[in-house]
């Protein structure tokens, strides 16, 4: 929070009795707090589990209010696969006020399907870029805008891109300019850094 | 270019042949250029090499004007063998107007010199850090301020940190928000980020 | 034994019959045991296991008496997550005598938390310290105490952190001084050789 | 040469003394002879080395007549760093017979000049491609044709994209169709294989 | 399609509701589909799946008629292990009208099997070679015949031959010529080359 | 200084300017210093080499007075290879102080030799234990005293075991009790450590 | 069989309905047969389970008579763990006529058991030895015999030592003569090359 | 020599003056020296370097009398870059009293070469085989004879197989029976191993 973001809870590594304690704090102080990587079938043992907004794509939890208004940041998502990890995104985004489109199925082995959406993707200030396998949408996308890109590689695929490591590597090892790189699946970390950027636009 | 920021030319994948090819179309054709990894001794091999402002810590040429003048954008370099990196990145600054600062000798083993510095960190509006060997510096400095963090890894250390992949992974396995990364010693492009960074501010 | 520590049984790679007829001997030959790695639901299957002191979240057991009460050593965990590992090593302590505090959630990311727990920190003669993910807070700990520090890389995290050799690396590359290293969520190692360091104290 | 394709001396691994030997002995019995992977400077220490027909870039020699005048086989290289190896291939492709033009400098983070040459590219019936770095350009390319398509991943850039795994595995991890990898730096063997193709066309 | 083959729908990467869809629309499109590594137990969620040509060693559906008839393409397939590879090879295939037999069992161990065999692998104009291990079978292969080779490499083996690295390697390290390769496991890929491949003798 | 033991200069990655400007201060303050990884030929580069008390096996220099006395620790050396990271133990140890004997030649493959060193290994309160190759030293050693064994792996072998990494592995992966492991090389990083450790002994 | 011992059927890979065809083509020619990775909860599946000589540790089955009688092979386990795999090579040496007794527990850190057994281990003329963990056991033990020694790595361990990798390459890279090395897990190829080599003591 | 075999003095790794030691010993005290990896410059720096039987291709030196005789293994060497390697192995035997010879460039590309050779390959009673890049040699040759086969995987070859890992592991990853394994280049230890299995045999 004193960064400008807030702390969200990683709920893959909690016990439910540890998730159930920190929200029966945040909301005994009336705090909101986002939940990340909080499976569906945890939900159910999980204090007023009702009273959150959960989403399942993305697996996040909202306690407390959203009201998602702000624009500039859009997310690009490669395949289908890359769903998940573009909505946990999109979901920080709205917890902190961003209301982010999604942009899905632009992988280049079709590089028409991206070239149609050039200018719709221009329109945007800072874009996030969700990709798996080999990673090659990075490169291309950065080359197509002048907004900061943050990449943020999908840990899916099989044989040599299976774990997202080679997505991974494709973003940093790109020419393109303007391109940072996130953990694999990071979302959340790139929401929070599209975020930081967006404040120098007054955002 | 037509994405906000000018290519630059690697040298050191290059032969002297085909820099000065490059450098005699540049001129010809009355553009500047930005010249990396060009090591010290290869200068002389070079066209018209007085008439270049070649500086020997970050190992670049500049062919034309240089009038860094704006502000905003700060290099923090965790020790004395980070300075090579850090200053391309504030050369490749330089080149496209802005004059960035580098803050040096604040590795995290001896916490107190970088929280001296903490005020003074916090003035800049985008900040580029570069660390080799462990990189708990990323960590630290981005959960010390709010201004976006660049992550420059360098490959220098020995032994695990030899070659800067453990320095690369600290910064993308960091818990810090607002922290993204580039390819190690790619000074030159953690320069670019920023650029497209700062254009949001307006800067 | 002969070198001042006990041996303990590993259980993960052991059968139920395998354990249980090393309880079996113990008990008829009247020596204490410590049981690490043993997950709750084995448990059940185990020869009186209702007599045996068994603490879950180290998943450890003791069969025997337990009378921890020399001080010296400290335990500090990064995060929750750590928890396991952290309470692996203060059960080890305490089969073999040492009462060691847990101090938990005290990760770099927001460093004030640390800072504010450093005269605290200061007062045990060594301390043993769990992180995953970038581990930077082996880093910066060794660079604020005075003892031996012993570092225990915790296997949680993802991406580029999975598995914990990104914590392991981090721990063995950093330039702090006195950090020495155990294996990936080894908090029993961490514990034997704390007590070989507290014996040169005379403790 | 019972397979289609000749043999050739792989210079690098061998000496002086058996390169000269192989080289008298194909004199003696009159065969045609080509050599790869020979640096300039050895070229003084082989017996009648003005007789041969040695090239510089793709470090290549002939030993014997050249005509290359079949059409088919085209070659992209996406920079000035790849024609070392793309030189090596096309070379590999005279001494068999095939004239195939190379068309450089079209990565993909300048995404127009690749999309400028797309018909050129159409007119091949089997490309041979060499990328390094991130490898983006195999992806794009084979998407943009309907030739089969050969990537040879490049040894060149640094940090993550040094040695060439990552373009070799983006080449791999793919999802564009009719794309076939051989192994880094292998011009010559892309050569074979491309002719093995054409031969399916009677070429 | 527009590149000569069918997109496939790789199914272990979508959610069931999301397969239903792309049935659908197919459906109601008129369209015939391939839908790849859809494992057995899925079949009964998917809408009309008795309408659908299911094969459950390579784990393939077909929508639509299948014809296969051309021929030219022939698959050896090392071991048992390697047939659900090789299978939705030649389901591929057979998907775009070539009828491809699969040789099984040639490993390299007991030579004298794939000595036996080799007449009959040369009558084949592109061959897809499948194995696992230590993948010794594409060299001898690629060294026996003149047609182009596809080494699939396979993630089975134990040890350091798990999840198919030391196959994939050993293709692309061989000095055989002729053979290209494709991702561990890519059956799908290799036949959408071979198909590419056959175009050029117009087959 | 602050935690005990004080700062050295690693002098492998800086430039010969750097390393005399920090002597000079060093002089001017009155200070004394340590400097490791000094190259022989690079000492008469910096200013009043001949004042410094170089030792080359070690690669050290000392600026100031030497005067070990204090005992307790005790190096081992696997073998002559080890000597080099043995010796930068040794002549840390000595510049604060302690005087710490090396025992040389004790691999494991002739275990005899190890065995009849025992008692003497017995003697010391803190070992550091310097093995290349496939690190067998420490367990061994490990598990025949009582005192802590501090472990650092040597870069040195061929194959699988070139650049240490094996050793360091063997160390992390003993199942011997009280051993902790320093980076590949760092023997003085081992000395600082065992220097923390002896405090707890009053020494 | 044609190079001196059977090939065995290895079950994890196969599906039931292969195995079960496998058995019945043996039964029908009255050929004996090993079957080896054949978990317990399998056999019921398989024909006639009942007349197979079924052994759960090393998870072997046979098909037929077994008669070990011949001497001179010894396996050495170092600890519990690896006596799945020592199982293993003993029932394949029992299967072609091998009595081969299993010593086990004599793992380095308490090296007093080993040496114990020293005399006993000297009687045999070819030793297995399996270990995990850093595998110091190899070193250790080809060191104290004169007999050829082959190593079996094991699979187990956790953190650096998980997967049997360190434990492969320890014994790869021990500097003790007579060590050779079979894959991670592999007790069965192990006992083949036993067998191989008492061929050539007539055995 | 305890256990069969004498040490070699593995020159790499030690300095001059070192090995000047080792041989002024040796020759006080009469002993035999077998010295490796001992380059062709080096010589000229030891004493009496006329004195030593030097051999340049295996880089190996033998202070004493040499007197090959006995027979029994033979050497494989997959081509010309194999037979430093192969030298090391046949020079240590010679040093032990064995006449082995090499079989050279029996490459599996060129199937047919090997083939001619099986009758002489069966005549040995132990086989040495070097090869490098993808290793098949190994699988190839342990299938057609019935002796024990030692692999040595050799440090040649560019991209994947660089550094002799991939050739490591097909040896160790082979279904062919009989193959053990020593480390990348390891032509000493190979030829250790296989005087132990000839004592077997009375050789
Ligand atoms: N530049 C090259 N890249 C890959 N393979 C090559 C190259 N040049 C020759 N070869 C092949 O490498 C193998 C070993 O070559 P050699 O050592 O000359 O027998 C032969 O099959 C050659 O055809
Ligand atoms: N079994 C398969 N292996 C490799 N690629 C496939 C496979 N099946 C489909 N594909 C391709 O993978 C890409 C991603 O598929 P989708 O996620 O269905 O859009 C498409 O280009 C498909 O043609
Ligand atoms: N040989 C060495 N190995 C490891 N660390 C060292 C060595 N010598 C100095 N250091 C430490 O490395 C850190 C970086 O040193 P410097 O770059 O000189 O500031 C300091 O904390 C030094 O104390
Ligand atoms: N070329 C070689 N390859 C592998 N090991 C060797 C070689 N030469 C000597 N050795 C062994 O390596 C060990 C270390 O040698 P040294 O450093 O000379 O004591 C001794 O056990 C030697 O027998
Ligand atoms: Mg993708
Ligand atoms: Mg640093
Ligand atoms: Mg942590
Ligand atoms: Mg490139
Ligand atoms: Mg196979
Ligand atoms: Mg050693
Ligand atoms: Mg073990
Ligand atoms: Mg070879």
């Amino acid at each position: 929070a004193r960064t400008g973001t807030a702390e969200a809870v990683l709920c893959a590594t909690k016990t439910d009795a540890q998730i159930g304690a920190i929200l029966d704090t945040a909301r005994t102080e009336g705090r909101r707090l986002l939940l990340t990587r909080l499976a569906p079938d945890r939900l159910a043992a999980l204090p007023r589990a009702d009273a959150l907004d959960y989403e399942p794509v993305g697996q996040t939890a909202v306690l407390g209010a959203l009201a998602p208004a702000a624009t500039g940041i859009g997310i690009v998502a490669a395949g289908t696969s890359d769903l998940g990890i573009a909505t946990e995104a999109a979901r920080t985004l709205a917890f902190h006020g961003y209301d982010a489109p999604v942009l899905a199925d632009v992988g280049v082995a079709g590089l028409w399907r991206l070239l149609e959406q050039v200018e719709a993707l221009r329109r945007h200030r800072v874009l996030i870029a969700v990709a798996g396998m080999e990673g090659a949408l990075f490169s291309v996308l950065a080359g197509l805008v002048s907004a900061p890109v943050i990449a943020v590689p999908a840990p899916h695929g099989y044989g040599v891109s299976a774990e997202g490591r080679l997505a991974l590597d494709a973003a940093l090892g790109s020419c393109a300019q303007g391109l940072t790189v996130v953990n694999i699946g990071n979302g959340f970390g790139a929401a929070c850094a599209a975020i930081r950027m967006m404040k120098l636009a007054g955002g």
